[in-house]
């Protein structure tokens, strides 16, 4: 597989993908987050998180997805930051949050009560959490508050391609300033294919127009320019879900060769929240929840989170006696 | 255009979408309800809502989705309701829902306040919502429980393409026996095109195989079966959504004739939420929102529910007579 030149694809994000208004605030505030924490002797972890949209009309209607509820970012967010990381969190819009995705399951007026009656003075009843139906809400609201008092988390919104593609870039361009102690967690479930926009027709689909016949490009692989360009000196993981087994190794093997990037997590959809291979040159290490760590509630990301800080922190010793 | 073979949309929905396996179950609660509702003296409406995930893959990564936060369904159901209609809301799983919707635009953490410290005896403080970040909270909570209380609202889910079809057809047979106290307002963006089960890749598909070529069937329009055969006495509503308002009313216009049922409100994406055009054999009247209307927070749902349960009642009433 040959590999792909920098230079065009740092091109062709320019030309073929249109550039998010706000990228150049998004850009500064991310510098000087990572600045900041820096500083303050924190790691700083960008986590990619959530599906992309890929638009099939330029006035859409329609589009392309990949699955993803964001579930793996949302949580490894809350882990690194229990480790002592700042959390750049890239996710797409609506996708599961960190702290948040607990309260994801149910509707949550299902656990508000009014107490007390409006009193014809302006004050209303005061509405409080039914405790049995979020059994720990108190706790999950006290770290999230601290998190927000510390700004330990500073959240970007993504919906479609094109916005993640250059977000990812500006975020890999502000990480830079502070060398080895960036990480890259690139979770998101991002679109291998896209329409460029001189393809793609203005107006919704007709279908009365009869079957549709899509073709669609292949989406420029940017984690090359990443590792190599935008933030060469960063401990970078990527991720590879597979719905095979029997290709995974050899993909987050080939991966790596092409990469050369630090680590790759690799998934099977149907096992990929009990079950994670992390793939890194010289070593392959699977992590396992078994039945009754799940029957515990404990969540894999833990496991993950766990492994990456220790390879992190392997990794920046290791360039101090270089 | 020729009118659809109606055996042949029954047959392929058979043969080439997967039947939900609780089909039986919810036919049978949607069937109670009805029942229920119409012998206590309401009309019952089954609302569609939100876009419908059409899998590329049947170990599905990736899906062809339609636009739709299903915030025209939500916000209507509210209004039926007042209108005193028991709705069945039929909508995409995480799609805006009634009542709650006027919290998604806020993360809920962002809303809610311990007060009181943990006594060490297992009782920890309570979590009250700060009125002044939601400052309907007590009005929309009250609205939704006394909803709840009386059962006003039947909430079903779907996620797919297949999941929608079978769900809808369901919904009509058991709307059928109470025959034009039946509405049927179908606002979800139901996709044109999908890759049938039989040319449907298992496997996730690989990008390394180079650039992507879709061929997408076209759905059945199972409006035509709807109207002609599971639920020929109800009074029908489809939504017609386009991007280009110089084809909006022929074909709305010609979606009547064609499906031969009561209304067709047709909308275009940029306007939606301030001008609709409903469309009738006979009439087409515009409902239209002022920018003074829209700073007073009111929503064109209110009218176009008013337009349609006008139209219900007077539909109900010429029945009488024949």
């Amino acid at each position: 597989m040959a590999e792909p030149r920098i230079s065009s694809i740092d091109g062709r994000l320019a030309e073929e993908f249109a550039v998010p208004s706000h990228i150049e605030e998004v850009k500064g505030k991310m510098s000087a987050f990572a600045t900041h924490h820096a500083a303050a002797g924190h790691r700083v972890v960008l986590i990619t998180s959530g599906g992309t949209k890929v638009p099939l009309e330029s006035r859409t209607v329609r589009f392309l997805d990949n699955f993803s509820s964001g579930s793996r970012g949302a949580c490894s967010a809350e882990y690194f930051i229990e480790s002592g990381y700042a959390v750049i969190f890239l996710h797409r819009h609506r996708s599961l949050y960190p702290y948040t995705r607990t309260l994801s399951t149910i509707n949550i007026l299902d656990a508000l009560q009014v107490r007390g009656e409006a009193d014809g003075a302006g004050n209303f009843g005061e509405v409080v959490v039914n405790q049995q139906v979020l059994p720990n809400i108190t706790k999950v609201l006290k770290k999230y508050q601290e998190v927000k008092d510390n700004r330990l988390l500073l959240p970007i919104e993504f919906t479609t391609l094109s916005e993640y593609l250059h977000l990812l870039k500006a975020a890999a361009q502000a990480l830079s300033t502070i060398g080895n102690k960036a990480m890259f967690y690139l979770a998101a479930a991002v679109s291998d294919f896209y329409i460029p926009a001189s393809e793609m027709p203005e107006h919704k689909i007709q279908s009365s127009d009869g079957p549709l016949q899509l073709s669609l490009n292949m989406v420029p692989k940017i984690l090359s320019p990443l590792v190599k360009d935008w933030a060469p000196q960063a401990f970078v993981i990527s991720f590879k879900l597979e719905t095979d087994a029997t290709i995974l190794l050899e993909k987050a093997r080939r991966a790596l060769s092409t990469y050369r990037h630090q680590v790759v997590v690799a998934n099977i959809l149907d096992s990929r929240r009990g079950y994670v291979l992390v793939v890194t040159p010289s070593t392959q290490t699977e992590l396992i929840l078994a039945q009754e760590d799940i029957q515990n509630k404990l969540e894999i990301e833990e496991r993950i989170v766990s492994n990456l800080t220790s390879a992190h922190s392997k990794f920046i010793t290791e360039q101090v006696g270089l």
